[in-house]
């Protein structure tokens, strides 16, 4: 299979299933809508899954890891090496994707595409499961040429894509999570984020990890230059990605094909998963069918880049972690939803009498 | 024990352990406070349970339900048997509060403190407790005369109050909520909410259950009519809650004041919970400590109660449905940020670096 295939499958979730989830709540033992946004889940799940009682308990929680060369331009509070470390904290499940990926009882899939290190894996966490598929040693740094080819761009997603397809398959997942560990990746991030929403540099980019309003300024130039040297071309989303993203964002957008091909949710984290939603949604509109933002960042960009896709995000809880914490931390609102179409009681099944209006 | 030996034993939370948490949060292995309002709540936690393993595994939600005499006004969109016909759905374990509660692994405590039926307890959920303690059958019309005597008004508030303690002590419990059920109850909670903000009846009143404009119209005469007729005592919070209040909110403030008296923390959900919020707070502000605004409701006078308080709602989900549904929802956060103070490695234990700057 390669990446035209995927796109030309990729089909709309079922709109009766939609329709017939919206008539059922209207039946339920409550005032008509009065859960809100959970039955706009609730349809969406149903739709997706073609049924009245959409599951949401097999789950997983795909992270994502490369580096960046743009690290060397100091537009991080990090070093590189801090992504070995944190990806060596997530196989001993130290990690806050760790802790709440057992809390919410979602496997953590950890997935090298471009680090920098060699790990090596002993006493892995039992919750945890690790595989090494390298692309490149991280990024070229984009600010003096392309962060990689278009066939490493397309290797990457589709390494995100077969990883995924895989899990979803073999442990039947019907509701899998995004997440990132790159130090360095909110400048491709946002970069992405400047060239398909079409805002500015100034407007799309933060402070990431915790850098210095000076700092700020000159991650903001990095990101103005590159784009003014390699002019990625707005209608080419491959271009985009491989001129000035991620290797681990476009496994991330693989994942994201993984779950519409699949006919499954995923929840979106923030601003790195985002940008990754932003190409999926470029390269074919379907997909935003089964995509659930997680939650809205503390960084800028991410509230242009959901305005841009046209989703309400389910938490609003300023956080900036990324590894997929958020999205994790979404599975019980969404699990909520479903439960709410499936077993909550017809106004006639409980005897309960309706609206005298 | 009575009521004010109850609010003179309540005290503020460990501001010790609020800073060791504090402390300890900025040697996690992430980014400075990089999950957000998470970490307030770990704080808050750490605080009120003097702990920086804050648990909250052993939890309950406290359905308080009774009736409302200014329901033959005709300001609700459902007849007060609805009151009656609930209660059976929550003791049989489909209504929506019952399957949030199951998921969340939280006992739900049904207590009818003054509705208009007589219920038998048959077929019980097994997630379900039922008790009944009736202050009276449903409150007076608070148009006509006040809702109930200072007298019932502390019964209500100490019924609450010992069931809850007895709850707390006899399952060990470290995490409770707030819940109602009563029709009409959108009424009183606005009426209190107008006069402890000081905002109009205009301002604080929404549609409840779901009620047209011109109903709406009505029901704001008949708060601003009931406020000019009793004229409670902004300065006397008992007074406020007797003469436009109702028995589960009563009740409810009394669930409040047995956490704060027990040291832990306590969801209180939306409009009707809050309104016994802001009693509980004007009684005495040391349970503010205790407090967790669980989500901002779509009732518009929800927003100004958390303002006026000044917590910050943990969901936005555009819900009002009540039954305590917005509290059990917050609970997987509330955990979430229990967890992250309990189990994230630090940079130390992790050999993680830390930030260059």
């Amino acid at each position: 299979m390669n990446l035209d295939t995927i796109l030309n499958s990729i089909e709309k979730s079922d709109e009766k299933f939609y329709k017939k989830a919206q008539e059922k709540t209207m039946q339920l033992i409550m005032p008509p809508l009065a859960m809100g946004m959970l039955h706009d889940i609730s349809y969406r799940l149903c739709a997706i899954r073609a049924s009245l009682e959409p599951k949401t308990d097999k789950r997983a929680v795909f992270v994502m890891a490369a580096d960046h060369g743009v690290v060397e331009e100091k537009v991080s509070a990090f070093d590189s090496i801090v992504t070995c470390e944190m990806i060596k904290a997530f196989l001993s499940g130290v990690a806050t994707i760790s802790v709440l990926s057992k809390q919410n009882n979602c496997k953590t899939v950890v997935v090298d595409v471009g680090s920098k290190c060699n790990i090596e894996q002993k006493d892995l966490d039992s919750n945890c499961k690790f595989i090494v598929k390298k692309i490149k040693n991280g990024t070229n740094n984009m600010l003096k040429e392309p962060a990689m080819s278009k066939e490493e761009a397309i290797l990457a997603i589709m390494t995100g894509f077969e990883i995924a397809s895989e899990e979803i398959k073999s442990n039947k997942l019907n509701l899998i999570a995004t997440g990132d560990m790159g130090i360095g990746n909110t400048t491709p991030a946002s970069a992405i984020g400047c060239i398909i929403t079409k805002n500015s540099a100034q407007v799309m980019t933060g402070k990431g990890t915790g850098i210095t309003q000076q700092i700020l300024h000159h991650k903001i130039s990095v990101i103005e230059q590159a784009i003014e040297k390699h002019k990625p071309d707005p209608d080419d989303p491959i271009d985009i990605l491989s001129k000035v993203g991620g290797i681990e964002i476009a496994a991330i957008l693989g994942v994201i094909l993984a779950a519409s091909y699949n006919k499954i949710p995923v929840l979106v984290d923030g601003l790195i998963s985002t940008a990754a939603a932003l190409i999926a949604y470029k390269l074919n509109p379907k997909t935003l069918d089964y995509m659930f933002i997680a939650h809205k960042s503390q960084e800028p960009g991410h509230a242009k880049m959901i305005e841009y896709l046209g989703l309400a995000p389910i938490l609003q809880l300023d956080m900036r972690l990324g590894e997929g914490t958020g999205a994790v931390l979404a599975m019980p609102i969404v699990e909520a939803a479903s439960r709410i179409i499936t077993e909550v009681a017809t106004f006639d099944e409980a005897n309960v009498s309706k609206s005298l209006l």
